[in-house]
């Protein structure tokens, strides 16, 4: 499973290797998870973030836990729950956990193995998975382009679900990736993301090692590009989808949803199947929403004058900051779901018949 | 002039003090302007800041200016041309500028001290109107408490326009502080206000001075507040506001407008008359948008862990970024706009109607 883009590998002694995506852009390091709480930490410490990798992460923790218990037992579970809750709101976790723990329970012997070729073969499907997406939502951009009289494109996105969050490929980032293979000329609004700049920090980077025109704005920015003209179409990816449509992504997301509508300008959302939580109709009232420490808010990171990574305070010592990780964006403000199975509205009815396979009995 | 809430004052020299805003909340230390040139800097660098306080300095920049070159003449006049030119989008600074150069107009001898009368009799008119908005403005808050069955009330601001930005109570802070002294519980949410931070650094240490609960969030934030519930009403300041009551403001204001109507909050804009432009009908298509470095978006300032204040760099150093310093809110996100002569709905016959001794003849 190791590949050119992959923010994730498996080292020879069976350990995973991730990018410290914490550090980028200003330094390419990398972390060993050698344990399911290593595993843990890192997502929870958002070494490793982005709802695919998130998921892949989670299943190379169980792989890691059983690794050390060797069977399922009470010191497994535990391990297992504290994986399911270092993230609360990004769903392919819980999925991805979810399938580990079937297939272990299918079989008696050899777990460790049936463990490792289990979370390889996740990863595998999630990258494939991302290269359809890339295909559909690439189409779309064709679409969208074909109605213009200069033959380039803005879009923006919010967050990062570049190949950094989602193998192989991303997912929002992926049409835009396809894009550029079938040689569209595409400009990219790249929305800071505060608080932890994952747009700045992460989509620029990505984008800029693959030579695609991007510019970082504030995420104040996207309504003012929108009023005039700007912006051709918004793509995001998404943490948890719910069967009636609803998406809950990055915080912020809602807000640049409600300025894509009333500019009447195409809403895209790109996600695997996995991203969806066929249990949960109104996403607004029923998906739980993290909130993270305040620090992140009121402390930035960066290069300071010397070249060195520092922390400096932004917000007066004493003053409270809150910070909640995602908003739910209501179907009614989106165009399209992008998925592996194809573009479809978002109306429950139609999610219903394109993945009634997987619906919960 | 000199009042205990203002961040400008005169010295007995006859130059103009002013807090420095740049280095607030970390450092509180105050800059002398000299001459008319020290004003253009103060102006662009945004050592002082907020459409009102823009203006004041603009004024005393002209009283400034007549004290080096005595008389109207052509240097003069470069120098008048200069303050006009040092922020683009903030109408007060014009219409502050032009009141000067008609009252120098209106007489021959005597001019310097003619321009330093009426510098501190624009700026004690704008600190009179503030009270009063501060009043009208506390109204509001009373009748929507009236409906709640909690009796405190949380309101959303955006960027600064509190007392360092408008003389004596600030615009948007004005009915907040208003309410506190009428014993009001009132809780503000602080937008950051990126990319220059004026809520993080500037509201919340006003708020926190006065001793009124705040809670900084990431401007991605208000959606998902105003979805749950969270906001009772926005409350912000204007850099121009246009004949028919569209709404230039710091960049970002228009989102939260978007969210605060679609989820039946009431959002009201606070400005002094001195804030319109009666010669712009359409704020989208007529407010000149100020573009500012892209440092500002790549940059961030703060206390490191040394207790310095530092700059740090964000963002991949070679991704480029765009900064609009405004954008406008349509008047049809706005339901009311509160000034020194009552609050209005913001339809232009209503506004002529209110404003007829001010408008172009």
């Amino acid at each position: 499973m190791n590949g050119k883009y992959r923010p994730i590998w498996i080292t020879k002694k069976g350990f995973l290797k991730v990018i410290d995506q914490t550090k980028l852009p200003h330094k390419q390091e990398t972390v060993t998870l050698k344990t399911a709480e290593d595993t843990v930490i890192a997502i929870k410490d958002m070494i490793i973030r982005g709802a695919g990798v998130i998921g892949c992460v989670g299943a190379f923790g169980v792989y890691l836990a059983i690794r050390e218990t060797k069977k399922i037992n009470e010191n497994f579970n535990s391990k297992v729950e504290a994986i399911r809750k270092s993230r609360p709101t990004a769903v392919n976790l819980m999925w991805a956990v979810d399938k580990m723990i079937e297939t272990l329970k299918n079989n008696s012997e050899n777990l460790v193995e049936i463990a490792l070729a289990e979370a390889i073969n996740i990863t595998d499907e999630e990258a494939r998975k991302s290269k359809i997406i890339a295909k559909y939502g690439a189409d779309i951009i064709e679409d969208i382009l074909k109605d213009k009289e200069e033959k380039s494109i803005n879009i923006l996105t919010h967050c990062n679900a570049g190949w950094l969050a989602v193998l192989d490929m991303g997912t929002a980032l992926a049409p835009i990736y396809e894009a550029k293979n079938r040689g569209i000329d595409v400009h990219v609004w790249v929305d800071e993301t505060r608080p932890r700049n994952q747009g700045a920090n992460l989509t620029a980077w990505e984008l800029k090692k693959e030579g695609i025109k991007h510019t970082i704005i504030a995420d104040n920015t996207g309504g003012h590009l929108m009023q005039h003209d700007l912006v051709d179409m918004v793509i995001t990816g998404a943490d948890r989808v719910s069967r009636q449509g609803d998406v809950a992504n990055k915080i912020g997301t809602y807000l640049k949803a409600l300025s894509a509508k009333d500019n009447k300008i195409p809403f895209y959302v790109a996600l695997p199947s996995s991203t969806f939580d066929f249990n949960i109709i109104d996403g607004i009232n029923e998906i739980p929403i993290e909130t993270r420490s305040e620090d992140e808010v009121k402390y930035m990171r960066g290069i300071n004058s010397n070249g060195e990574l520092e922390e400096i305070l932004i917000t007066p010592k004493n003053s409270p900051a809150l910070n909640y990780g995602f908003d739910v964006t209501p179907r009614r403000l989106i165009t399209g779901l992008i998925t592996e199975r194809g573009v479809i509205r978002p109306i429950q009815r139609l999610i219903e018949s394109k993945f009634r396979d997987l619906l919960p009995v």
